[in-house]
């Protein structure tokens, strides 16, 4: 396995060999097929719901991909450290106690990878990051977001996190508030407030994932957005994990660095 | 002058003679301008805050483009009507009572017109009836209407009327509430509720005024985007009130049937 | 049969036999769950590539939905109008002389209905008669379409019908030329023109399909935008043809008829 | 003057004296108010078509804003030059010769900054700067530029150049062609080829200057959209040059380093 660990990018002609951690569901599914279907990555390994890890270790995988559920990916990423197999993990859930929890097990694996990524999308990536630079040269900034009826939580966690990061950005230009003249509103008209900076949340059938970061400041606006159309978004993402994480041991959050960014 | 009124679209190469009231405002001397330069009308009078209504009676106005102020209007409407001079209304702030006034004095002078208008914008009047047709064939109707950080009202008079014209269609068509499995909001995210439809307001320097209107059913979704970047967007709308006026004694509200729409 | 045409909308709870020619094709496929949804439809047969239209008898299908290929499509209208059978066509490829021959066939059977459509999208259908009563208030009108990258033809068959109506609609107003000062062009720059109105394509992985029509006149812009994500948007316009062919007997082209339009 | 020079950003309270060449302009006109409006800058010349250039001198100016025509644009930048005035240059038509020629005067005078733009709107720099760090991650890159009709060349300079350095990052990424099936084509349809990216230019009464970089790959979009409503779109970026021209002595072209891109 160790062996495996060091050779994950290595010699051409010799696909990584990649297992499927949740590999009936939604996600699972496609990485399913994008592994299969990518000619420098093979499959080796499908785990199901009742299926033992140990498929894993029989397959050769040199790496995981976890895509299962908050309640069981902890213990998944756990035995894949433990048996020296590299974890690029898709499930949300892992709060800053987990992470430290996976950075002990790195601990005593130390040549071991684990990625973990709230997005896999690399647009929407590349938009945090791009809203992050861009923050510091607008008066104002405001988020909106869209997704399907079905979605629970309002904003989404990826607009929240986009206003987060905008927040700090302007913050630490030392911009004030955004200008607004706004006297009389109807409750909630102006949308929610992240750290200052007003997020909307539009819910609608039709629709997917999409995300607009508008910027303005005299005679000019910048918006950048992101649309998603289809869960096999996230595999250009995953693949990219998959790819680069023999090259980078210990744990790492979020796909900047991945992408250079 | 009741002979000006029926020849308002006559003679060709006989320009309709023109009196803007408010002539020195935002919106007046942006109508001075236009009916200035149109082929087809002439400006004959500028009324201006302490000017008297007696001016338009003295250029042989055929038309008045009353532009000033809420507290004004109603006066100078009713010397127009009066004195048989047709009136194109911009100013807002003429309620139900204030149009019964209007009427009660068209009924002394049937061979006038009053047009009434709450926006001159021809996009936004085609965005609000296209929104209306619209409505019944879509699960999902939301607004996102964005304008510059000044405005002191959320949402804009435009966007709630749009709101409550295609919530009242999807009403008649028998609809039911939107899907939204919103179980968890951080306040306001979700916008403004009126009638039934989520209004969300953007505030935003360089803006202007923006709006929106989206409708989402499976698989698909129409959205319909009006952008005014210059309050120069309401003369055209403003030159067609003045040239039909000629042949619609009486009082009409909104360009709707102006349009033929 | 022909009991059967007379009553498609009738008893509630009766829902209405529908047969899906080409039900395991892409779309057919599609229909074939959509009908089987609905409330106030059954599905009655599914013809493939190989069976006989006979099923469609058999099974006591009062509709059927035509999905298959330009090369089949019209023997199998005429099988159905010959068996008193309604037919909704979606697929592409019937010309003037094949809508002819539909015609002719109907003069001996005026109790059956067919509807052809070339696009079921109700948003497209919307979006095509909004910019036609759109086009003579705008000096400017273009389109811009955007698709999948698998797409043969550019511009799109529906930006080209698009473009001819805001064309001819542009022309019935007296509206001339959009302004243009272009005089150094790179070759493609400007788009296709048809008939006057210009077209751009956008080819891009990802997108599904999408399109946009863009008016503008003095300090404003209408745009009308169209985004399909998802095959199934046909459907909801499909659902909508059958339960309405049962009141429309004769030959439909379009579903402006059938939406109020 | 040199001391001047020296001292551009220093005490605060002290003002950066500022002249502007081509104070009438429709850019100068803008730079002489937002000059006179912010706080850190004084107004001390103006200089219009006929006016000696000295007066530069006189107003004690530390900073010139050249705002011309490319005529008279190298002869005012010679006189800055020698003068030991700083000169931020918004005229276009500097090219390779001219920059060169300018390297040589500022050889002479190595405490003279000279800070060339060919687009002083932060959001365009900033468009073209994520787009160059987006364009290796994307199967497809496409631009649409969207301008007023009084504009003469399409596509415009921004989107032309914009397109070259997504096509540079492409290449230098290994990319090789976006995929496009396109065998049927209505000519022009598909935009202009700028070193393989295709630019699409639409001409249309009411815009002023807006683009769209779109970027797709599968699944998902992004969508780096800019939009300039107003000339005063420039003045954010021309004073940031006004403000950083003291620390940087020698050309520098483009103002991607000032905003630490």
């Amino acid at each position: 396995m160790q062996k495996g660990c060091r050779h994950v990018n290595s010699p051409v002609g010799s696909p990584i060999k990649v297992g499927v951690i949740g590999a009936r569901g939604r996600m699972g599914s496609e990485a399913v097929r994008a592994v299969g279907d990518a000619p420098d990555t093979e499959l080796v390994a499908q785990i199901n719901r009742d299926d033992s890890l140990s498929g894993l270790v029989e397959g050769g995988a040199q790496v995981a991909v976890e895509l299962t559920h908050p309640d069981s990916v902890l213990d998944n990423v756990r035995f894949c450290v433990e048996n020296g197999i590299h974890v690029v993990v898709g499930t949300s859930g892992l709060g800053q106690a987990e992470l430290d929890a996976v950075r002990s097990w790195l601990a005593e694996r130390p040549e071991v990878g684990v990625i973990v990524a709230p997005n896999f999308a690399i647009g929407a990536v590349l938009s945090m990051r791009f809203a992050e630079l861009a923050a510091r040269f607008f008066e104002s900034a405001e988020i909106v977001e869209l997704h399907h009826p079905k979605k629970a939580d309002a904003p989404s966690g990826t607009a929240a996190r986009t206003a987060q990061v905008v927040a700090r950005a302007r913050a630490d230009a030392g911009l004030g508030d955004a200008p607004d003249a706004t006297t009389k509103e109807l409750d909630g008209a102006r949308g929610a407030d992240v750290d200052g900076v007003r997020v909307h949340s539009v819910r609608m059938s039709g629709l997917v994932a999409h995300q607009e970061v508008l910027f303005g400041t005299e005679g000019e606006t910048l918006t950048i957005r992101h649309d998603s159309y289809d869960r096999r978004s996230f595999m250009p993402g995953v693949l990219l994990a998959v790819r680069e994480i023999g090259s980078r041991p210990g744990l790492t959050v979020g796909l900047d660095s991945l992408l250079g960014l």
